[in-house]
């Protein structure tokens, strides 16, 4: 199996690409702004479809929809890793999988993902009147964006299982008094702290804390390269990783 | 609705008294070592149970089988929530069960009862020698057994869902290099504490950690009221809470 | 020794009184907006100050000034628990500790301000471009204003130790990359926990945790009444609790 | 400055080795089991010594008394990171420190040494029997010794501000109710964890606590080299990382 990379240069790029061999895959080149010829690194997204039988996509997300349209024209199956997408990139990923396989993911941590399921299930049963729900996360100092796609993703999970959706019921800044049904969001930057993530349920007599916690990078491009093996061969449509663990 | 309370004169005894008026339900006496006519408490498990629709037992784990033929031969539904119980007392709470309806807990908080169903999930989905699983329980000073019931009934959770026995591969003391499959516990013992519980489940890469605390232990004195409430009518058989909140 | 109460009706303030009787002191009434004289309560604070020996006031930030002037007219030690001061307020509280003992604290919980004093070490030996901090609090969901006192006076403890104003280090809003030297502070709302604090310094390879929990508000009654104690007979002048403590 | 490294061979040691490099020392060799002649690598002690300006020693327990005498008699300061030493060993190191200077550490990291003089500190002002000690560390699953010899440096640095000796309130294993001044211990082995230490101190209405995280084993290498560095030129004694960092 041949992968693409879009995204090489990038810290998680560069190690998706390195896990790629390290699994035995042929690792068929990248995109990045910058062309290098001599490393199989284009800044044109369609010469690497032409070459490669899935691409992991963890570029930027101002590129998405573009990438939406060209993974699309060239049926070639998509992992995609990037957050921070706006309305316009999730309709193109949307457009996209009608056509090919898409696997999108905030993160690939496999048990993340797995968290994400008890959330949801955490969100059904227990009463978003009674339990106030607190999301914290910690990355290191140079990330830009918060609060991180992957809270906002267990934020969402909550939002599904109470039956709500996060753009209304979810605060990124604290003020006056706790609205009853809110999901708040807490961002710390600190020293080089990979990603944890925390979700606190709590009621005038009980807390129920879910975190998850990555040691290292390598875990997330180690489930990113799983995607790609799983994904080609799927019919067209919108995949997550709960897919790729559950079978 | 008439409720018992054995063990009425204990901590959790108490709030399961008051708990009982505040909810509208008719407090019909209680058990205990020391008779005291005045306030109906006897030490007579068979006068009570003559004298209620349902007992809530938080006594002493070494008359739990005195209790079991007692509320059986009066046909009382029986909600059961001490913990510590040796194999023969385990067994008449199960002979009970043939002939009355049970309800078994060793924690009756909402919450609680609905992580131990995530914890089972945790167990079947994460694979026992890559995720190493650790459960750390902390509790007043004044608490004599160690783990407590709880902790024990989380690992028994973990246990159950990766297909294994707790009594095969719980550690209480922590010796030389941590075998694979094992589930440590530890317990601090600390002030006032009312209960906290934790499991995490640490891969190479990854930590998952799951927690509840109890601010108050009012919630426990809430949980077998509700137990109460619903156990009457019931066929004979062992039910956990999970049935209580699962209806 | 007679002791009032400013802010009386207030939770805070209830158990403020019933901590001065149960440590045998003499209640001598309290101020509050609505007044009640029966229970000696006044909507006039020098009526107050008249009539005891020592003020404890837990009221509102938008009356301290006021408090300030009269209870320096009335020669009555100030103990000042009320956080969220402007700056006219805070001088007030200076310009009265000229001519009156005045002991200031955001929170009376014993073990916080020694935590106070440990941070400010923490402050001086810590290179402020190495370990980036971070403060998160956790109070009950009815509390309007964030950051809680304590949090900005664990942030001011660590400024000083660094020898740096928190006005230009502290940042509330999370926003894109972040600079070296900044305290970053978040807050979270969640049924009724008491009051939570954490400091974390991380660098690029460990990180350094502080915290404080209380967990039961009358703690911080507690500390209150034992400042009172204190503060008549000291010189005029501003102290803080770990005046109280060291001696 | 010429670096030797005694236990080379180990995780830690190979990490000094680098550490040693980086920072543009010289590295003499080092001393392990199987003596490697190409790579300066001798199974005799006294050899190292006389190569070189000062050794790191994170060897094993059972030869840190043979190190003493060598290292004493070949005039080479000593840097000694080993832990879980008996009494004749330690009795060995303080001879030793008669005629050479000595730095013993359980923990290099410097926030750790940072924290084991504030909670000196508390123990001095929070009385013990109020506040009741809790220590738990995580280190990785290889791990033989239990506790981590950082957790008993915490638990010494406490009863030492306590006024009490650790081998007399220290309690490893947790049976029946608490003892008033105790210091518990816990320790969990999970994954790869480098190394994590909390200290609790709970009364009845508050508690502190005190961790500390080592995201990366090189921490300590770097903080060995420092010793290293620092060492040479001192007067014979036993110095601990505080004197390092406060100079």
């Amino acid at each position: 199996m041949r992968v693409g990379i879009a995204g090489i240069t990038g810290r998680l790029g560069r190690l998706c690409a390195e896990e790629v061999e390290a699994q035995g895959l042929v690792l068929a080149g990248g995109v990045a702004r910058t062309p290098d010829p001599k490393n199989h690194i284009t800044d044109n997204a369609a010469i690497l479809a032409a070459s490669c039988d899935v691409v992991i996509d963890v570029s930027r997300a101002d590129i998405v929809a573009h990438h939406a349209e060209v993974f699309a024209r060239s049926a070639c199956p998509w992992v995609l890793g990037t957050t921070g997408l706006d309305d316009t990139a999730q309709s193109a990923v949307l457009e996209a999988s009608r056509s090919i396989p898409v696997l999108q993911a905030a993160n690939f941590a496999p048990g993340l993902n797995v968290l994400l399921d008890l959330v949801r299930q955490l969100g059904v049963i227990l009463p978003e009147n009674e339990y106030d729900a607190e999301i914290v996360e910690t990355h290191h100092r140079q990330k830009v964006d918060a609060p991180s796609g992957t809270a906002l993703a267990i934020g969402a999970a909550l939002a599904e299982g109470r039956g709500v959706s996060l753009a209304d019921v979810g605060r990124i800044d604290r003020q006056g008094r706790r609205e009853d049904g809110v999901i708040g969001f807490a961002s710390l930057r600190s020293g080089q702290v990979v990603g944890e993530h925390t979700l606190t349920l709590t009621s005038d007599t009980e807390q129920i804390t879910i975190s998850h916690r990555a040691f290292d990078r390598r875990v997330f491009a180690q489930g990113a390269v799983k995607a790609a093996k799983w994904l080609p061969g799927q019919e067209p449509g919108l995949y997550g990783m709960a897919d790729v663990f559950s079978r």
